[in-house]
């Protein structure tokens, strides 16, 4: 009997974290780490590590812990680090400059190829070592050369139109700064990303206590 | 009897989005939403949302759904958006100055009132229609103006330094967008917000069918 195992996005969210954690672990050269050990490094309990890494039939094992190197393999190839993205920027703006420059993206296997852009000020100049295109002549590119994820830092009516241009070209991922939610006919997958979401969690968590007496009343 | 009830991470972690899809609908003018239309239209299942409302004493009435303009307020408040927040930013080169225009925050409560920076260069620029202070002059802009919460856009060894100031000063948020968490002692709430963890998601996705099928061999 086939067993069909539906991972949550909640865990999901979660592996980046454990990936970022166990890479610092490997390189204080720390070999192996209970989850109790990992739990109070990441804030997070050591029965919910247990629980997350079950799920992709990682188990510690009792009075070893885990194995360093492997879980982080593990991770890894969860996460789909151990193979090689080509990455195109759509708006080569303020914003999307400082994403393309946040991090060594490509150290993790994600390259930014061509960057790409509608206004004419912008259309020309250098984004890192690459010269900002007209969005005009993207459909040709992505037919002309290999792209797996699209970065989208352009306004809301333009994600809206691009993103349909990225899904019907068969873009397997789109990440996505516009300030609105995309969801895309077909096999493309978007990761949306609100800045201001993270902004108004911290928010709620300032105000947790109160919350929570809130709650604990309406529970009466 | 006391019944206390712990709101989970990963249900506060979905509440902006429920806030910004509620905006939305107020803004269309509609009324009143069944959780199987605001199912479809945020793409998480209708049980889902019951339940995570639940969680806060919302409850959608059979045969008439939720009434869009109390849960919007109702979410607007557990959030902690019927308040307003000052807010500081440190670290205003071009990561940091992204972030500010990233979003109208002032509409939502959060009034950006100071910038920080340490670099000579960038001291005495303007984000915005603020002018870039001295950082050496924040542990006294504290003192002598309320502060709520710090945007951290500075690289990690600073992050560490600066948290450690902000949370003997008695700071209540900071929105870390430094590439560690950060975790101080005391009362201090941290966001920790890693863009490239939002991008490992996505590729996580992008091969969750590979995923899938190791798992499924697992269990067996």
């Amino acid at each position: 009997m086939k067993e069909e195992k539906k991972i949550s996005t909640a865990v999901i969210r979660r592996l980046p974290r454990y990936y970022r954690y166990l890479g610092d672990l490997l390189d204080k050269e720390i070999i192996r780490i209970s989850s109790k050990d990992l739990s109070s490094r990441m804030g997070i309990t050591a029965s919910q590590i247990r629980q997350d890494l079950s799920n992709f039939g990682c188990f510690g094992q009792q009075g070893y812990g885990y194995n360093v190197e492997l879980l982080y393999q593990e991770v890894k190839h969860i996460l789909g680090l151990d193979k090689q993205y080509k990455m195109i920027l759509i708006g080569g703006g303020n914003f999307g400059q400082a994403v393309a420059n946040y991090s060594d993206f490509a150290r993790r296997g994600f390259e930014f190829v061509a960057v790409f852009d509608a206004n004419p000020a912008v259309i020309g100049t250098a984004v890192g070592n690459l010269v900002v295109r007209d969005v005009a002549t993207l459909e040709d590119y992505i037919k002309q050369n290999h792209v797996d994820i699209a970065t989208l830092a352009v306004p809301v009516p333009a994600a809206q139109q691009l993103g349909k241009l990225l899904a019907k070209a068969g873009i397997k991922g789109v990440w996505n700064f516009s300030k609105s939610d995309l969801r895309l006919p077909g096999s493309t997958i978007v990761e949306n990303v609100c800045l201001s979401d993270s902004l108004m969690t911290l928010s709620c968590k300032m105000n947790e206590v109160e919350i929570l007496k809130r709650v604990v009343r309406d529970v009466w």
